[in-house]
């Protein structure tokens, strides 16, 4: 509490977006981790916002009615107050600005945050994603891959993970060779292993070639994954750089790969932009967003110049090659940008979408982001700014893979298990630091914090609610569920988010197309459940019909049996114990103990607040009041 | 078949818009009303394009391979094909050009369509809709208004119809006075009455006013409208029109209403440009969806350049305006333009498509549609170019008001029992002159042309084809479906209509939302009738359980008693038999008799194609078998 000048105020006003003359006048608290307003309204009414996802809280000049400040948040969230004394504000800005920007990694929310789980349920969490068993689901043939210890300790790469899967016919000598000759030794190694047609994604950091170095064990490593594919005779070289980016690097000793020395490759540069030309993109868009009553060519215009679409019609583009590469060609894709965890993740895990349904459920996107993002060493604390640290190392790499998925899910409504609420959810914990999954840049980073002993997991938490992120439309058996998924990437295929950037824009009569999905859903599931109910009963009732044939020769036998039978069978009950409905139902059941344990209700005993969760979860819902679950913008 | 230079030529090749290296060989016919495309496939795939559908054919100089010829439709499919002999290209385009441009009401394609129908269905099917009707469902109140035969044999008013409903009070010196002082005699007549507030939407056109002039006719006229409202003490004059252009209007000795002499009127200028501006802007929006592969910047930029999402955004501000003053302020709207048959179309029917739950139903549409529209005298045979005439006429005024509802249902996805599928359906026969119910220009030209005569109502044909057109969200006892639709209407609202403006953009991959829904819906209905089945079948068992049981009576009365009473305690039945399974099963069954009655199936067979039904539905689809049903481009 030691950056805290002032815990409580009264008489604060907090401005609606929409409708800037509408106000509501409450008292604002500061705790540790959160601010939260609370109405005057009989209602009393929640706010609370969580520090670390403020990206910036500014003051604006004092006026007759007070002075104002403005919270901008990382998912987009802004909220306007009224303090009325300016010496209050500015306390209130001290305060924020400090608590807004941990210096250590100490100071983050996840080492504070408690949900009340004994230690054997935290540990039980923490295995829940489990990339092992990610790697034997893809069917990679032991003849040809195999994983290596080469990265035990982390003594070849320290941002790649500990175990990497290679071709076996690759010597040690051979790996140490080539992660000796790429960026920051991230060597080419397996991130998906397509089944179907033999050929597999690697990924890598760009070579240190320069001008004309070679090196003779990385050529070796790549023509080895050229022939762990049997049935191809080349392999394509994703360069996800734009190809003057990538020349230019060739200054600095790295570059591409040289066509003269790799036989059998194929390079092909795709041209995403790095990641300073996409953060100050995505803060055009943002302003695009932000705006009270744009005009039609205020917004259009705005979208176009903010040139965001484009990139993440880049990123799709790249995941579209390879996975036609892969899939259609049966060709192996080796994928690298630089230093291979910004735009080769994007890739890589946009490829792995449009390839294999898996990773289109719930559970299968917790896995691939497991994989190609927090294990294979995406910066998550520079990208993201869990600490004060240098803001051009901030990019949303995370937000245009996110947002590549959103707009696959416009053009496969019935493809995806999860809806935009997952999607929104997940970019909000990026950014939040409640859990310890996206805290750090690399595992070797993550195993020196000790985050698995001393925070908690965010994917079990997920799938316990993940009836609130199930898209109704979703049918497993579809042909088209199934298979691989060929997206049109012409530039009228692309939209606005408004779910992500236009959050303010809301409307109590307007219908969300996913809540009245599922009201379909749960009335044909309900059907379902009636109707195995009567092919039960006639089940039943036949075998009574033929039974009480055979029974009337004997009639004292006949008298007794059948009414307890009766009473079993139209017992009410009945209807909630079949089988068939088991299929139907979701194969889980609410956490409804979870959400109605008890929470620490009285805003002013900030002090005591051991349960953040209604926090972080109203800051998803921009306002609610503190006992509330976890509940989306939307 | 004068027109018709050469009626088949061989080996003409079609290209496909996405990937212009396609294409097929096959056979050309012209027939008097459609252009045929027969591959040479096994399939013998056809393509049939309607002549009058045809806005322009272009010949391309001829190259090595022959002469290239682009077909541009009006509802904005684009054919291109290959002749090979330069002479044949000639031939072909004098002919469509000819054609395409019917220079006599008698050319139309609606005089010689003949869908098989006995005179007696004919004129059924022609008095399908009834206005009479519609003014007595919107239950207008006797005492305050009433329908005058001033209009008879339309001596006040040419392009009125001939009953209209004026208030009660006013002498038919007033109502002569009145049309006197309008532009073209349209006087304020009332368009909808709302029930639940008292108030009334009136249109008319432009008043005489020049500088100065006045009548007390009219202005006793708007007096009496405003009265007929008890609970309102003033009424809006909506001036749809930019308050520019009216202005100008005055030096011509037309206008607007002098707020000094029209007591009890509050002036509003809504700013919807006129026809002429339209046309550009469509015309700009249709070459951005014909762009072939367009960047990013070429789409948005050329979306924002051609200024469509802003115009229709500004109809959708004219209904919202309107809407809000009848339902929430209580007070009535006179609503014009400067002549009263577009812009004043427009808003007086997205005002009820908001205001009315009906309107937003497949027969309410029709019925608003034929009332505002067809009755009161829009000009379809000029806006949509029927016959060879000034080009500057033509302006896609029915395009807006369609798009405005499109945009609605994104917003309200269970509020319209239609999908997509009918308002493209109902834009294309707007154009096709299939029908007789957009040929002309008023009630009095229809007349004249004895339409219900000599051509076919589109409209019985639409209803029998419902099931295709039902959105399968749409929920009569939502709240929501119910109620006054309150849209937002900031520009992140408003979507690039893709199904009309982009539809050669098609994937075999991709999944329509509204083919997911309609197969969700169509497994509802199915388990429905399944559960029915089972119900059936449970009563017979149960009849047949208790006869054997009656048999069994003599046996023991103690067995007898028990079993019954059981049974109705706990019979499933007792869970279905509730009015709430009725409520939900879908209002009507599907069609399928008539989906399936025979077509002249030999397209080689032109001279006896009399049902040509086949034809035009091929059209919207790009292509199909002739045997095929009406299907959707999407």
């Amino acid at each position: 509490m030691e950056h805290i000048r002032t815990p409580k105020l009264e008489n604060v006003r907090m401005f609606d977006k929409l409708t800037p003359r509408k106000s509501m006048v409450g008292t604002l608290y500061l705790s540790s981790t959160h601010t939260i307003f609370v109405e005057n309204s009989e209602a009393r009414k929640e706010t609370w916002i969580l520090h670390s996802l403020m990206s910036n809280v500014e003051r604006l000049p004092t006026n007759p009615s007070g002075s104002p400040l403005i919270i901008r948040c990382k998912n987009f969230h802004v909220y306007r107050l009224l303090i009325p004394l300016e010496k209050d504000c500015v306390d209130v800005l001290a305060s924020l600005a400090r608590l807004s920007h941990p210096e250590r990694y100490g100071e983050l929310f996840c080492f504070s945050f408690n949900p009340n789980l004994d230690k054997e349920l935290r540990e039980k969490a923490w295995a829940f994603i489990d990339l092992k068993a990610e790697f034997i689901r893809m069917g990679i043939p032991r003849n040809l891959w195999h994983a290596t210890a080469a990265n035990h300790e982390h003594r070849l790469c320290d941002t790649y993970p500990s175990e990497l899967y290679v071709p076996k016919s690759v010597s040690p000598a051979v790996i140490v060779g080539s992660a000796k000759f790429r960026s920051r030794g991230r060597l080419p190694v397996l991130s998906y292993y397509h089944r179907d047609s033999s050929a597999s994604i690697c990924r890598s950091s760009q070579p240190l070639s320069g001008f004309s170095a070679r090196s003779s064990d990385d050529e070796q490593m790549l023509q080895a994954i050229m022939k762990s594919n049997p049935v191809s005779e080349f392999m394509y070289v994703v360069d996800t750089r734009p190809k003057l980016n990538a020349m230019a690097n060739r200054a600095a000793g790295k570059g591409y790969e040289n066509e003269d020395h790799y036989t059998h490759i194929k390079l092909q540069f795709i041209g995403i932009e790095n990641i300073h030309v996409m953060r100050n993109s995505q803060q055009k868009l943002i302003d695009v967003g932000d705006l009270v009553a744009p005009t039609m060519s205020d917004f259009l215009w705005g979208l176009e110049n903010s040139g965001w679409l484009k990139h993440i019609k880049a990123v799709l583009d790249a995941g579209v090659f390879i996975a036609k590469a892969v899939a259609e060609d049966g060709v192996s894709v080796l994928v690298h940008c630089s230093d291979g965890w910004d735009r080769t993740a994007q890739a890589c895990s946009v490829a792995s979408v449009l390839l294999d349904s898996y990773y289109r459920t719930i559970k299968g996107l917790m896995v691939l982001i497991e994989k190609d993002w927090v294990s294979f060493g995406h910066k998550f604390s520079h990208r993201y700014a869990h600490l004060d640290g240098d803001p051009k190392e901030v990019s949303p790499v995370m937000d245009q893979f996110l947002e590549c998925v959103w707009q696959l899910m416009q053009q496969f409504p019935c493809a995806f298990e999860f809806n935009e609420r997952f999607l929104i959810q997940l970019h909000t914990h990026i950014f939040s630091c409640q859990y310890g999954n996206f805290i750090g840049n690399c595992q070797k980073e993550r195993r020196d914090l000790k985050l698995q002993e001393r925070t908690h997991s965010l994917w079990p938490h997920l799938w316990e609610n993940r009836a609130e992120y199930t898209n109704p439309l979703y049918r497993t058996d579809h042909s088209q569920t199934q298979g691989v998924l060929k997206p049109l990437t012409t530039a009228y295929c692309f939209k606005f988010w408004k779910g992500m950037y236009g959050c303010a824009e809301k409307s109590v009569t307007s219908q969300s197309p996913a809540d009245c999905l599922n009201a379909v859903r749960e009335e044909s599931q309900q059907l379902e459940e009636e109707l195995s109910t009567h092919q039960e009963r006639i089940v039943e009732l036949k075998e009574k019909t033929s039974g009480e044939r055979k029974e009337t020769k004997k009639l004292s036998e006949r008298a007794r049996r059948p009414i307890p039978n009766e009473c079993e069978l139209g017992s009410p009950l009945d209807y909630f114990t079949t089988p068939r409905s088991e299929k139907h139902t979701p194969p889980f059941t609410l956490p409804l103990e979870l959400a109605a344990q008890p929470k620490s209700g009285d805003p002013d005993d900030l002090s005591t607040c051991s349960d953040f969760e209604s926090g972080v979860a109203d800051l998803s819902s921009h306002s609610s009041s503190a006992g509330d679950d976890a509940k989306d913008p939307d």
